[in-house]
């Protein structure tokens, strides 16, 4: 079983203390796969010590130290940061660093010596300033792995799996932007990866509707026969299980969630809705269509409550657990 | 204790046979209120029958016979059919009883002889033939009942409240409608409602933002500076106790929940996402702005499983305890 490869995030966000607190919940009784971080040992120490945590810092030069490593002390592979991370205030210093230690974490993952990638989480303003020329995470890594295709957010936990077919736009926009080809490539994407990364063999989709009542045959808008409909068929040719369009407000009951096992969704909260209503602090968030196995936590670099000590790992330990979950499937 | 005025509902839906079983579920862990139903003797007995059901039926023409029969039969306040009921085929023949049943309900609850109105579904469609000019029950009611104001419908589950300010529409159209005049009156309704019916002497109103994030600072969309704060400005000089606008995704969750009485949602699916996910079957209706208590049932007349003798009676058993709650604290 290969280690899992955490990435730093922004230091001056909660990244720092999530990744002590996920190491010290390794011998729990949901147990933290073995996990190397890609971050600053020093910086590390300092956290641990002003959050008065016994956490012992090892740096590591190979991730295949981390096994031997990990019950004892966390594995660090050494990526220094410029300045002394402040909580709460981004600095473009050390920007060049959040971004070496993503690219570390992918090239260790691509080369076979990490399973999986798990990303602390960023802000893409502050590393703008250092040349990061992309939208997010996703972007980047698809850059670095060479991606082709469509990528595509998926967010799951144990209850629930979805995909947005749109994400980061206001609702209007959000509409504006579907149309058949984008449902239809998500769909494509998200079938791919639930066969080849997650093992379902024949994953059963169910494709929402985006008016109330899917529509009401028209009465309450015409997207779902204009759109959704035709996407659903396209893949229905394909050979593949989709059902829907389904009533956006009775697809996410326990009855109606055993019989698909991921929803693809038309807008953010039409997905993000039902998943953080049902699940707030399991939700991973997971990329389809690349070539490596990415999860990460479902939440931000939360600034505001950084260096308090009362950051919840749980988001992160979800996803540390199903990206090695994930990686020992692959 | 007054008792409560059920309708008949389009009795080619599973009206009827929700009634029956709500009356057997009467002497149950969690009891039934007492309830009269305005319907067709003859009809119900046929039914009770053909689903094999010991339904004793009892006419009466004044509903504080109620107290006295409701243990042993089911009250019937005699509306006789013009044509037999067959399931799943509305008949025009029936409108004028249909529409009568609401009636004579609305009209024995102003008089004060019944506590509250609860409403079986109804075909819209089957009555315009009759000459119904309104586009649902609550338009109908106001006007029976002579509300001034704005009406508002309110879903209420054990988990949670929501109030969408904007209904039956597309998702795009829904959109479009809202304003800030039209979330103010909402959520004046929905407050004097919670203070005058609900006995909520200070409700605690959560405003939902319309975008991903609540539009992240305008990142996401500018209507909830646009509109929704103004409205809550408003509502606050008013001095309403109103939170928000928040992001859609979180402010459903157990901890989110416990800071507010009701969710002002902006668009159907936001409000009933969340409601349908955490209790799919004990989801009512309440009409708020009415002069008289008003609940019925979370779902249509069902034609396609009415004679079936499978319908679900957990929400207008819901609804029955609601008015019922409400009707004693009235």
């Amino acid at each position: 079983m290969k280690p899992i490869a955490l990435t730093m995030g922004d230091p001056a966000g909660i990244g720092g203390e999530l990744t002590l607190r996920a190491w010290l919940a390794r011998g729990k009784r949901e147990p933290v796969p073995p996990f190397f971080v890609l971050d600053d040992p020093t910086r590390l120490a300092d956290l641990a010590r002003g959050f008065h945590m016994t956490v012992p810092i090892h740096p590591i030069s190979e991730p295949a130290e981390t096994k031997s490593v990990f019950r004892r002390a966390l594995p660090v592979f050494p990526v220094r940061l410029v300045e002394p991370a402040e909580p709460g205030r981004p600095n473009a210093a050390n920007a060049a660093m959040v971004i070496a230690s993503i690219e570390n974490a992918t090239r260790l993952t691509l080369a076979g010596e990490a399973g999986a990638v798990v990303t602390n989480p960023i802000n893409k303003a502050a590393l703008y300033g250092a040349g990061f020329a992309y939208p997010g995470h996703t972007e980047f890594l698809a850059a670095l792995t060479g991606a082709t295709g469509r990528q595509v957010m998926m967010l799951a936990s144990p209850k629930l799996r979805v995909v947005p077919v749109t994400v980061h736009a206001s609702l209007r926009d959000s509409i504006a932007m579907l149309t058949s080809d984008l449902i239809l490539a998500t769909a494509r994407t998200t079938a791919d990866a639930l066969r080849r990364t997650f093992g379902i063999a024949r994953p059963r989709l169910a494709m929402a509707g985006l008016n109330p009542h899917a529509g009401e045959s028209g009465a309450l808008g015409d997207d779902e026969s204009r759109m959704i409909q035709p996407a659903i068929d396209a893949l229905r040719n394909e050979g593949e299980d989709v059902s829907g369009p389904w009533p956006p407000d009775t697809m996410f009951t326990p009855a109606a969630r055993a019989r698909y096992d991921v929803a693809i969704c038309m807008y953010h909260d039409q997905a993000l809705i039902p998943l953080k209503t049902l699940d707030m602090d399991q939700g991973v968030n997971v990329t389809l269509g690349l070539p490596i196995i990415r999860t990460s936590p479902d939440h931000g670099t939360a600034f505001d409550i950084a260096g308090q000590g009362i950051a919840n790992p749980s988001s992160l330990i979800a996803a540390l657990r199903l990206a090695a979950e994930l990686a020992a499937r692959h």
